[in-house]
């Protein structure tokens, strides 16, 4: 907690070392730990060994697992942020903390069913790896227990809290539900999914998680509810920006990066950024990725990578890029609209700006 | 609302007609019903469309179903009469009873996903229906709802409610949990599933949603946490009468009545109480058992009836059914420890007689 109490001082000196989002996020992910394997360990046995294999604390044996399959922890970094952001303690974040996490982690085990993925971070995902049944028994044993742990957290926040958690899922599985939909709609004429739609899956998928975990933080810490609106609206951006990224790492990223196999997005037929605005566009580029999408229905590995550099061709690439920077600003915007600690606000900084540095 | 108000007068005169299981449900249902739709349609369309099917409501084409698909609405209806019970109005119990009905839902599209069962209420179960991505979403999507409404509701024992929801939906999940392991556990020797090991299965995976259904209809009505945890005691007990009913129409009940296939626990090597009761009673009829269920990895149709046969042979339906009414009237018992609206009472009772009836 030293890093806390030197960063939420408030001086903002520029003598001080800025903070890398790798430091950021260390901090943070060792901040919370304790509170999440304490809510790891509520769990059934069964489901709680799952949970550990799935946060990439363990192997299938149960075997402590060092091959860096642990996720970011982007989510409880924001939740320790915003509480920072606000003037609060750290700890105040912590039961917000663990339950976004514990909900980004069940969402990952189920979209990883309905989205087929057999990877995830480089291993197999849980469904592979323990059967489909099992693995949708331990989303929903993380799902009540994330809940549960905010509810059950001590405070008169906690019931504001509960609300806002509650929203962003509500709004998760919404963006989820559109996001399968789009997979059966055309890529182009009537039907097709339009930017705005995009944008609204965008941000339930990806966005009202990152924000939620931001606004948990603060009203945790005891901020005014506009100022949790305003870092919930950051972290929406975040969210935006942090889509538009993955979206371009599914066509052009290292597997051995993302731990998922090349074009996986491509193959399926999932309307992502970079396609949609690629056909968008117009032009030679655009009108053959249009004929080539609408006549594929099994992509095959020539097919996705012809797809791939007509993507680029069209511009796709450069304007899901563009996007992510539009929303990364919108992101730092939303949080000079309210009163900041700004030690807090220079380790957002570093979060946005590395979360961006993926697609350079 | 006049039935209602009619059952709550207190008087509990001899001479009021003895209300049925069916009557009380369908009054139930009737007074929840409404907030219950404006639920479902706060859902995405597309989950919205799931949920209306999984609620019996309406076809795989979204047309009203007339085909009495729809369940019987037990706990909602404890619900309400918890409510009832502590000398609320029923409709302070609607927020609870409308979470506690899309949490049970919720659990069935999943657990038929778990448990591979491809019926459910004489149609397909929603996984056969729209696909195990689908039901996986559209179930996390009532969870999502059932949490989100309860912690929406207005009133000060809103917060005292969402915990009381959530505890039971980790005792839930827990439940479901031990019994997909005990699965894999041998039926005799080391290892084999006890008396003590069942009845926690069962009483969180079933018992625990009806206790909280009864206990947050007193809650919502403003009782004191002692009269809650003793309401939340008998729905326990029902539960457990309730699971142990249901495992004997899993052996002898009629498909038509039942809506699944004919002895469907039996072909998966399911751990009921009617087999573990019949192993543990000995005798030749015991032995028999205990060897066919030990060498049949695939239990085929003769071999199916004869398992049944041996399990009514050695004396494991009796024992269920004895089991069931023990644990009607602890639940009866649990309800004399604490003063509640005769008239109420009156109408659990019938609610418990008309489901004890189910196995006569």
């Amino acid at each position: 907690m030293s890093g806390a109490s030197g960063a939420a001082d408030g001086t903002g000196a520029p003598s001080e070392r800025a903070p890398s989002a790798a430091d950021v996020l260390r901090r943070c992910r060792e901040l919370v730990r304790p509170a999440l394997v304490g809510a790891v360990g509520r769990l059934h046995p069964w489901t709680g060994e799952m949970a550990a294999y799935a946060l990439g604390w363990a192997d299938t044996a149960g075997t402590p697992d060092p091959g860096g399959s642990e996720g970011k922890g982007v989510r409880q970094a924001l939740a320790v942020l915003g509480a920072e952001a606000v003037g609060a303690d750290a700890a105040d974040a912590v039961p917000g903390a663990v339950a976004v996490e514990l909900v980004h982690t069940f969402s990952l085990l189920h979209d990883d069913i309905m989205d087929a993925d057999a990877l995830r971070r480089r291993r197999p995902a849980l469904w592979k790896a323990y059967g489909t049944g099992p693995a949708v028994l331990a989303g929903d044993a993380l799902l009540a227990r994330a809940v549960t742990g905010l509810a059950e957290a001590r405070g008169d926040r906690t019931a504001a809290a509960v609300r806002r958690l509650c929203a962003a899922l509500n709004d998760l599985v919404a963006g989820q539900a559109e996001d399968l939909r789009f997979e059966q709609r055309p890529w182009c004429g009537p039907g097709a999914v339009g930017p705005e739609q995009y944008r609204s899956m965008a941000e339930g998928k990806t966005g009202a998680l990152l924000g939620c975990a931001l606004a948990l933080g603060a009203v945790l810490g005891g901020a005014p509810e506009p100022t949790a609106t305003a870092l919930d609206r950051a972290g929406r951006h975040l969210g935006l920006a942090f889509q538009a990224v993955d979206d371009v790492l599914g066509i052009r990223g290292d597997p051995a990066t993302t731990g998922k196999p090349v074009r996986a997005d491509l193959r399926r037929g999932k309307k992502t950024h970079p396609v949609l605005a690629a056909l968008a566009g117009g032009g030679r580029a655009a009108r053959e990725l249009g004929t080539l999408l609408a006549c594929s229905r099994r992509t095959d590995d020539a097919t996705a990578e012809r797809i791939a550099a007509l993507v680029e061709e069209a511009g796709g690439l450069a304007a899901t890029r563009e996007e992510a920077r539009r929303h990364l600003d919108a992101a730092r915007a939303a949080l000079r609209t309210t009163p900041l600690t700004p030690a807090a606000v220079r380790e957002l900084d570093a979060l946005f700006t590395g979360l961006a540095d993926r697609v350079r």
